[in-house]
């Protein structure tokens, strides 16, 4: 096995990396996949799935040279980057660590990390480390069909340490802007909290506007329910773990975005037209802000 | 002047239909007189406002033939479309309505129908008729800068009957569908109640989802809080007309909402995974069947 620092992890040089093992070639792994061939990133990337068939297709694709359907070749991997399901990342992370050498680095790719990175801890087997990564980056697609190489381009990677080693950090880092992202280090539990409101609640209210649509009146809806409900077509399963995941942070948030839709409803009632005007500016001063710094529309 | 029965409104034969007067030439108003002019429906078009100089501007541009600040040009008027912000309809159409001689049909495009309705009635003035109308079109932009002869190419037009002639129903019905709309007649009451859910409401959420964002944070939002607040964005003055125009269905449907949040926010805190799964399920099928329909991504 070729041992990654001797490989020049970490120092952003260029020099390939060793073994990159990708566990769950769906989108985001395919992806990262892709960005890491096209990048020239790694000597070999093994894909690591249930399936043998999806696996072969993947591979196929050019997308992963080697394939295995346990984790006993982990211990070939110089970083291993777990894209499964939130709510299967700690499990098999723990399970593939037990095969990793020593000097091995584990990351993840998952929506929700202080569970996880409470589960796995930082040394979840000897002389292997693990920090968790969020990379702000997917689609409603799914499926290593969709995989691209530029999928990572500009997003941000958010590292989340918890106890973790300055070598291992710094490793992952450099794996993330290697694909193209921007990284930002904030606690797990950080983390959590901020993605409640820019991503989990968003996607329960989506889901909440979309599921009073009643029979026949679709017709009625334009533009505006569009856009509002569009993430509601996300894969319930996956949206299932990512929220139950969060759901400490994700509840306290539910209760906020309702404190706000009170507000508005009591303006209502009391057709109190300058409170409401307030409430609409103040939300539009967010949302312009947000839109200017991202070139968002 | 021309007498509009004279003319072919009604017959939908494509011969002009003597004077559109359009109050508030803005976006709708602005898009109204191009998608006329382009298809020859008039053979002149008075635009009214309370800015000479803006009116002068939409002269310029050829959207209007003449143009008024005051209502005494209304008395020669075949039809007569108010496009001015809600909580500005009502007055505008019965003052208007005053100097409109008999035989001339008013309609609108405000957003919210059962109290414009009431306010001014199927007959503001002797011999002169009015029924509500809500084209399904817009845009978060503003101003007859962007105005767009097919605005309204597809799209909905509900119109509003309530104690409203035939003739005159027919009347407004060919008018949108000659401008592209697809025309839907529901009463004033059920507009209100259906627009709540499919557009007031997802407005209110989308504010409240961008309210909630913190200083700094704007880096941790991706897609998702880009489609779920995206009609944040829109102007507050015009949103607070809006949600006031039609309060009680606004807050009823407030309150279902809070109440589809509340169910999921329970799920997650008895980590229900069964009843949030059939929740974001239900909420899918209903988004995919919007989608679906519209050829909507």
């Amino acid at each position: 096995m070729l041992s990654a620092m001797d490989d020049g992890i970490g120092t952003g040089d260029g020099r390939t990396w060793g073994t990159l093992g990708i566990a769950g070639v769906g989108l985001i792994g395919g992806s990262i996949a892709a960005a890491a061939k096209s990048r020239c990133l790694f000597q070999r990337v093994i894909g690591f799935g249930r399936s043998r068939e999806r696996l072969e297709d993947a591979a196929a694709r050019g997308l992963i040279d080697e394939l295995a359907v346990d984790y006993a070749a982990a211990s070939e991997v110089d970083l291993f980057v777990c894209c499964l399901p939130v709510d299967r990342i700690g499990q098999a992370v723990r399970e593939a660590a037990r095969h990793m050498a020593p000097g091995t680095v584990a990351t993840d790719a998952g929506s929700a990390k202080a569970g996880i990175c409470r589960e796995i801890g930082s040394s979840p087997s000897p002389g292997v480390t693990f920090v968790g990564s969020h990379p702000l980056a997917g689609s409603e697609k799914q499926g290593f069909e969709h995989a691209d190489a530029n999928l990572f381009a500009g997003r941000i990677c958010v590292v989340t340490p918890s106890g973790t080693d300055e070598p291992t950090l710094t490793r992952v880092i450099d794996f993330w802007q290697h694909l193209g992202c921007r990284v930002v280090r904030i606690s797990p539990g950080e983390h959590d909290e901020i993605l409640a409101r820019t991503s989990h609640v968003p996607h329960v209210v989506a889901a909440a506007v979309a599921g009073g649509l009643r029979e026949g009146e679709q017709q009625y809806a334009a533009s505006g329910f569009r856009d509002v409900t569009r993430i509601a077509a996300g894969d319930p399963e996956l949206w299932t773990g990512i929220l139950l995941a969060n759901r400490d942070a994700v509840i306290d948030e539910i209760g906020h975005l309702v404190e706000r839709c009170g507000a508005i409803s009591a303006a209502l009632a009391d057709a109190d037209s300058d409170c409401l005007r307030r409430l609409l500016t103040s939300a539009k001063a967010r949302r312009d802000a947000f839109a200017s710094r991202f070139n968002h529309d």
